[in-house]
């Protein structure tokens, strides 16, 4: 079956709260899976959406609160007080849990902790909230199930039910050892099929793929998809079974990233979508626009500042576009390259071999570009022959200065721990293509001799 | 523990390939996960992977050639007999088996899939390859638990034993009547707990998510993500059980479209990497630096076209630099927007309103700009009035039209079955260009009088 969001249900769904018909809305309300209450959500306007989330049961609505974009989360959560928010963080995993405080200003997220009456849930979840989000202590949740080495089979299966408990999904129980250091695992199918007189010692698998707590989110991401991971034990410095990973925060992980980097190489400041009012997306677009902005600005100057070839060489001028937009192409598939190169860990060679490279393949484009707009640029435009030269090589070099700094600058940014997909979108293209109408114009003068 | 690839270990692999040392080869390598396996073969030439994918078991091998970049595949499948070939497409599951297979020739498939002795497997992959290789039916795999509704929970014990052996990971076992048509779903938990005297039909869940063979890969993606399910079950036209889709699979077509997605906006042509060879990476990069040199072309042949511009009004030819960014830039984010919105399927609302909204956004982010640009172009640049005021309007103007092909291009390509991320390249960028100038003067002349 697959459940559908009519428009009737909306309007039947806002009827309903607005008559504060509780039972007929847990009636239609109480079999729904939470993300498509989350689509629910939002559809309704800030007061209906509170209002529901107040009525149904924390079960149905925190992981619906999860599934909610940033924004409409916030502000259903300020209208609950501390002890509803605790109510909700209460039935999440704690990664979600963490995630969702981290959002709340310090005070509130101090007395929400306070209403937390799982005293165990809490401490996990202030443990949760020292990593680095977008690290795998971030990532991970203390949701998991885990036996001691040394115990029996028998003993475990006990133990291991109670644990399971609050496990939604099992999908490899670690075995740990009295100093809790994670030592392998075991599948439930092993733990089933063993001999019931064995010791856990005997029969689990000493290999086990983990990552520490600093692991970036990106390489976590690499890791489980390389080895068909579906959870991954996090530990710490001590290499101490701290958390897991499972596969769906990944992919959630994996797709955020791809939209984010998708956004910041077209110039987009937050997360902002199609459907977004005019002032959302202005707050998001106009601050990129006002670099390009100034960078074409910049160029301005640059041109009246090259009075000459405004009065005597004016030809040159009707290849600005062409320059500019060589050089930004070339700019931006240079970076594109070395930012998936730097998340899929596979820059491999050193520094000045990529350096010699780029220059080839700069020459090598620069060569085929400027071959046929040098001749383009003599029989079709009638430049004489030393204007085509200078639109030529100065084709040549922007493109190659474009190729190195498109590769460089993200490298030096992930040097600096920036993220490299800030160099992809209109930042280089704009540099680019100052950098661009500025080579072409000393070119030219060092040709032409004015 | 976390498996290295040492610089030394894969010199000791060459050493031993060279020696045809195979006793020692095996020593060091039958242990080694297959995705290492993978990593080991893109450091060998061709020579060195094909010896080693012909000395390792097919079950090792097999794994590790769906690891590999597809060239490179490609080129160890070359030196295969269809015999070896079909022994590694035995040991996969029948999707990874289906998009091998469609990567060799029609006449090498047809050789390869007669030597496949299992006539079941070899059904099922010719079955796979009918589907769209990027829809459910194409990413689907035959392996899967299916249980008929009518069978007592004992009987099925049984026969479900027998299928998981072939299944790597049971996540859901489906529940199919007489006619194999999908009735719901059961859970290895449910059925351990199940009353041994009971039937499936007593103890099923009847809600199961599901897609069918046509649905697009982005469009299961997302429903996983949402649900947050690790397998989907696939339908086909008449609601009979036909495959599953599970998440690892999907989490590698999520990070292959978005590397084609970012690779598309930004104006490369194929799949390439930073570390490829000089030949490879110009193939994938001069295309894109051609068509947006022909744009650049077409701009040059508009400015000359206006010779009273570059007789009489020079000043303007300072912008055109600013014009070009400013188009390309807004043209750039307006289709991103729209293009993360039709992956993501959160476009919502009549073409109309669309119209309207990014005509208003436009006007927003154009006013702003032209705005700054009018006041700095008249105090700094010394244009006249009118001058400033062509270079403006002219602005507010390029900004809106590139609002809306920006947003209406990727729509359009979308509803015609082209992939919408074609627009977000140098295409749309080029072409941004050329209107702008042309509209960029057009105003000026009509403004200024010529």
């Amino acid at each position: 079956m697959q459940f559908k969001i009519s428009e009737e249900l909306i309007e039947k769904i806002k009827f309903l709260i607005e008559e504060r018909n509780d039972e007929e809305l847990l009636l239609h309300l109480e079999d729904v899976h939470h993300a498509d209450i989350a689509e629910i959500l939002t559809e309704l306007n800030l007061e209906e959406a509170t209002y529901l989330v107040k009525l149904l049961n924390s079960e149905q609505t925190s992981v619906a609160l999860m599934e909610l974009e940033e924004g409409l989360r916030e502000r259903i959560l300020e209208n609950l007080s501390p002890r509803e928010i605790a109510n909700e963080l209460t039935q999440m995993d704690t990664d979600d849990a963490a995630d969702i405080i981290s959002e709340l200003s310090p005070e509130l997220q101090q007395n929400v902790i306070a209403e937390i009456d799982d005293e165990e849930h809490a401490d996990h979840i202030v443990e949760l909230l020292r990593y680095d989000e977008d690290s795998a202590g971030g990532l991970m949740a203390k949701e998991l199930v885990k036996v001691n080495e040394n115990w029996s089979v028998t003993g475990c299966m006990t133990e291991m039910r109670k644990q399971a408990e609050n496990v939604t999904r099992v999908h490899s129980i670690y075995v740990v050892d009295d100093k809790n250091k994670l030592k392998g695992r075991l599948s439930l199918k092993d733990l089933l099929t063993a001999p019931s007189h064995a010791n856990i010692s005997d029969v689990y698998i000493p290999q086990v793929d983990y990552v520490t707590v600093h692991t970036e989110g990106e390489e976590v991401a690499r890791i489980m998809q390389k080895y068909d991971l579906e959870a991954i034990p996090v530990v710490d410095e001590m290499g101490r079974l701290v958390g897991r990973i499972t596969i769906d925060d990944i992919l959630d992980f994996v797709r955020e990233e791809a939209e984010k980097d998708y956004q910041m190489a077209a110039g987009i400041s937050e997360d902002v979508e199609a459907d977004d009012n005019l002032f959302k997306q202005t707050r998001a677009r106009l601050p990129w626009l006002l670099i390009g902005m100034f960078g074409g600005l910049g160029a301005a100057s640059i041109i009246s500042g090259f009075q000459t070839i405004l009065t005597d060489y004016k030809e040159l001028l009707i290849f600005v576009p062409l320059i500019q937009a060589t050089a930004g192409n070339v700019g931006v598939q240079s970076s594109a390259i070395v930012v998936q190169g730097l998340a899929n860990d596979t820059l491999k060679g050193n520094m000045l071999s990529r350096l010699f490279k780029e220059f080839g393949l700069g020459l090598i484009n620069g060569l085929a570009i400027a071959l046929i707009v040098f001749v383009i640029s003599f029989y079709f435009f009638h430049t004489s022959i030393t204007e085509s030269l200078s639109i030529g090589i100065a084709l040549i070099s922007v493109i190659v200065i474009a190729a190195l700094i498109g590769t460089f600058i993200p490298i030096l940014l992930d040097k600096n721990n920036i993220d490299p997909a800030v160099a992809t979108g209109p930042f280089i293209t704009t540099s680019n293509d100052v950098f661009g109408i500025l080579t072409y114009f000393l070119i030219a003068k060092a040709i032409l001799g004015f």
